[in-house]
């Protein structure tokens, strides 16, 4: 849903997901999600005075969480419309767990990706056996694309965020959190939770309302990008303002999605924003300290903490690395840079 | 222990420690060494037709292992010899370990590393408040400035792997590792440690013995510095031949250790070697698919397993990513590299 929203759609949409989709997404995931572990780091603990936990869905099955929305969307497709198989648009990442998912399901896929994508993405949607459509980022609608390919083929749309099932999927990764958070005897303060489109933050914030409603919930995106935050403060989904080009490719979104902002309207407590500079210095820090790789987007909340956008001090504070795609090319590029 | 082991030397040392030592390591380490993930990745089981469960010791405290048997060894130098510090000589992870358990304890560290350490390690070890000394790798004897600077300063001598407080302490690995895989209703058939001096092969296989003693452990050792394997053939420790230079430097110890070597050849059965080239392909497949950062000596057990060296079809295997300490230029150079 990227259309201008008006005043009068800022009613909430009728079929908001809710917690309860979320365990039964969950059990539809379960042996097929990894169950990505919340990892902790005495280096970074000591760095910030506090605790952090970071969820690790670079360690997901197709390298970013987006399998988990996709997987459990995509299996609730009615027997009568499974020959028609799916169709999504996206830069990346939910391409490859839409990929991954309909493999899984035995489902042809046909994936919209903008032809500047990151070239790791492509080459593994295709690995997963799914077409893939380029479209030019700057002159032509992808959602366009994809409905004139859901019509042609009687393939079923799903959309990278504003969808129940999709939301719903992202959300065990918020469970996951608030499972291992509770299993360690421990409460988060605070959750940040990486942001485009708001289908992540807004699954996690239905668990996070369920399973630790005292939680502090911020959604984190690039600069110029910040349209959920921008949202929140209008009280109704606005587009973010002309903004330079990020390395965040996976959080570019323009708008919020009614679902997405409606639950997360409802449950966050605010947004931050963060520099490419800031996101970089967190890539390297995540290889040099962490050994983690991950990509610029599932960066973001990383940066916020380390570029001190918000205060762990003597505080649990929860944080998702929400995905690890990301070409060797860039990746040196960006570890060859100073801090 | 890098002397020549001759034929009188070959009976068991008597202080060989057990796997109670190993658990009253493991009270020692509680809350501070971080207890790692054991990962698992749906590509990877796809590849090999059969599970891997890999122990990321990438994500320890100061980036390998080690740091798991410098605390449990540290933590019991009596009262009267802790003013006199520690001092250790290592290519940089044992380093690392022995720095910051030094500096959580209290003493002060002096480190002997040799001059063409990778930078990371040996800034590293500083950050951590040790003193470094260097010395050249091919002309003079770290043993020997090791004890120099331990009877100088009156400092304990913590050994990089011939010590049972070291073995016992990274046996704590191997104990997580079986915990796990028990948690998960898993069974490993096999196992793969990381081998240098074998001090982390040791623990482990300690733990095995104990929780797991069907399981079949194998050492990996890189191509020309199998020690431990050509001392598993002779039946007592001798030297790797001559070698080429290796990339992987946390692995190139000359022989076995009396006591790691008795242990291990209790226990292992066998041991497998790999080529750089096969652990420099193993990195950009952790890069690109599990998205962990791994230095090469911690990647030689995922080359094996890539590299077809051990069959994994319709079994469990678990293996070490030992470490994850490398330089952002060798990284990204090896990244560049074509399989």
């Amino acid at each position: 849903m990227t259309q201008m929203i008006q005043p009068s759609d800022t009613s909430a949409p009728a079929d908001l997901p809710t917690f309860e989709d979320v365990k039964a997404a969950a059990t539809r995931l379960r042996g097929l999600a990894v169950r990505t572990p919340l990892i902790e780091s005495p280096a970074l603990n000591a760095a910030v005075g506090g605790r952090v936990l970071m969820k690790a869905e670079t360690l997901q099955r197709t390298g970013s969480f987006k399998f988990r929305g996709a997987f459990n969307r995509i299996s609730q497709i009615p027997d009568r419309d499974k020959a028609g198989g799916v169709v999504a648009y996206s830069s990346g990442n939910h391409a490859q767990g839409v990929a991954a998912a309909a493999a899984l399901l035995g489902l042809p896929a046909v994936i919209v990706m903008p032809a500047d994508a990151p070239a790791i993405k492509v080459e593994n949607t295709r690995g997963y056996g799914a077409e893939v459509v380029f479209y030019d980022r700057y002159k032509e609608s992808r959602e366009e694309i994809g409905l004139a390919i859901a019509a042609d083929r009687k393939a079923t749309l799903v959309k990278p965020y504003d969808d129940p099932g999709v939301i719903a999927g992202q959300g065990t990764c918020g469970l996951e959190i608030f499972e291992e958070a509770t299993a360690r005897e421990t409460k988060l303060d605070r959750l940040l939770v990486c942001c485009g489109g708001g289908g992540f933050t807004a699954g996690c914030a239905l668990a996070l309302e369920a399973l630790s409603p005292s939680t502090q919930l911020f959604v984190v995106e690039p600069q110029g990008y910040d349209d959920t935050r921008l949202s929140f403060e209008a009280g109704h989904p606005v587009p973010h303002g002309d903004a330079a080009p990020s390395i965040c490719d996976a959080l570019l979104s323009p708008t919020p999605g009614d679902i997405t902002f409606a639950v997360n309207q409802r449950i966050a407590s605010g947004g931050l924003t963060v520099t490419d500079t800031e996101v970089k210095a967190a890539m390297r820090y995540a290889f040099r300290t962490l050994k983690l790789v991950v990509e610029p987007g599932g960066a973001v909340c990383l940066a916020a903490v380390l570029a001190g956008k918000i205060d762990v001090a003597d505080r649990v504070l929860g944080l998702t690395l929400s995905g690890g795609n990301v070409d060797a090319e860039l990746y040196c590029a960006i570890l060859s840079e100073d801090d």
